[in-house]
């Protein structure tokens, strides 16, 4: 197994609030491969012979535990795509914290492509915590490419927080998600962009069950000369409720393009799309300058605010 | 000259509130023929030679004026296109009344294309209004795919309403807008489908002035197994400000689309939308049920309410 150094471990902190090994259930990946996995009682990790990637199994009716499955990268020139599947029994109650920190000091490109899919039992809940991050002196690119799967089953409830938190040159995001009957989703993106990076975020929602539930609630900050689209589109196929809510605060040179599409196919289904883009507004700077703050310092505390 | 009937005089009463020829300038067309045709002082009427359709222009600083231009289609197995060319002069402030009936009573499709672009002059002022509406006993198909173009000079001023009553079998709109600085558009657009009618609205705005100022609002009922889909896009690349607001009431097993797009090229685009897709609120029927009127009757009631 491989070692942690400092950077690892700065990594780990920035994407997982992690100090050292987890508690529980956990696997650590680094640079593709393996630093250390831990089963628990309730929660089994096991990797996939067949491609890169992992089969968490949480027990029916587990109850309180976390599994972190944190990835970092610190190598150029290379590409990681991993597959991560989480089953989740139903009743169960936990907390899963994914994430991944790049740290390229070299002239090549480095990418991780982690594709998670989630299957939600019954009357289960999750909540889920993904943050993004890249760093590195290199003149590489810091390449994150998610793809998200979602199927929750009757009654389950999944509460979804992706950060991407700076450092990341480009990200092409895929989330789907299927929702059966009574089941709730509450999907929480924020995404932060400078320099020239690009970032797009597509989001493919299905409230296909009576009383199923989603609010997409998507934050972001585009500075410098950076560009971000999002497409997020909710279809209600049944008695449902959907609220799509894009916010964007644009500074600099940068663009933003957002495109939240709602699809009614079933006459019950009620959906609500609402999108706002604009700078931050003047009298907030002020009003914080007044307190005695610069206007750089005011500047920040308003994007910590808003992406926190 | 082609003689109006019965039908022709009803057609025209729905589309433009015509009863009878109109004052001031107009030009009639029916079946892709001209009915009567006239100019007035300040706007002149002539017609393309080399396509269909007509050159309106104008003069500067014209106050008070309508211009109308209706056309009806009465026969079944044709397709009309035609190009009506808009040239308003600055400072000029006039009304136009277009639209389109078509009664077919074949089992050939009868298609209306109207091409219609506005180049409004410096400060000048304009208010559209546009119906459709399409009837007949025949099963041939009444289709009607207008384009609109409108091209904004600095500080003009434009009212768009733009309304399909009822009975057009299937509609694809195209709508461009350009705005220099200190042009502001307000675009309204309420369409009715019924039976198994489809309507598809695309627009395309570009806020290219400082200070320019577009809204949209779309409304629209989606009855019995029809199917809509709006797809309006502003995009700021100044100063300015644009709101897009599309409400639509879905009945029966009708299935509505809408997925508005935003993009803000500039730090200083304000823009929003808002969408809201359900059926009407059961309350709301209660309360005019309680006031005496049957539940077909309350439900009528509220729809002509929302698209009024």
């Amino acid at each position: 197994m491989a070692e942690l150094t400092a950077i690892d471990e700065e990594l780990l902190a920035q994407i997982a609030d992690l100090h050292g090994m987890p508690r529980g259930a956990f696997n650590i990946r680094k640079d593709g491969q393996l630093v250390e996995r831990s089963s628990s009682a309730n929660i089994d990790i096991e990797a996939f012979t067949d491609k890169q990637g992992i089969k968490i199994t949480v027990a029916p009716g587990t109850k309180g535990e976390t599994v972190h499955i944190p990835v970092i990268m610190t190598k150029a020139g290379i590409t990681d795509v991993v597959y991560n599947d989480f089953h989740i029994g139903d009743g169960a109650d936990v907390v899963i914290v994914a994430g991944c920190g790049i740290h390229n000091s070299g002239d090549e490109a480095t990418e991780h492509d982690g594709i998670h899919s989630f299957w939600l039992g019954k009357g289960s809940r999750v909540r889920y915590v993904e943050k993004h991050y890249g760093e590195g002196e290199g003149t590489g690119e810091r390449i994150l490419n998610p793809t998200t799967n979602v199927y929750m089953d009757e009654d389950s409830f999944c509460e979804m927080e992706m950060t991407q938190l700076k450092g990341v040159s480009s990200t092409e995001r895929e989330t789907n998600c299927e929702l059966a009957a009574g089941a709730k989703l509450i999907l929480t993106e924020k995404l932060l962009t400078h320099g020239k990076q690009t970032a797009i975020s597509n989001m493919d929602i299905r409230l296909k069950g009576e009383g199923s539930n989603v609010q997409v609630i998507s934050r972001s900050v585009a500075q410098d000369d950076s560009y971000q689209v999002f497409n997020p589109l909710v279809v209600g196929e049944a008695a449902c409720h959907g609220h799509v809510q894009c916010d964007a605060i644009i500074m600099g040179n940068a663009k933003v393009k957002a495109i939240p599409g709602i699809e009614a196919a079933s006459e019950d289904a009620q959906l609500i799309h609402e999108a706002a883009i604009g700078k931050i507004a003047g009298d907030q700077i002020v009003k914080l300058m007044t307190l005695g703050m610069s206007e750089e310092e005011a500047e920040q505390e308003i994007l910590n605010d808003f992406l926190s």
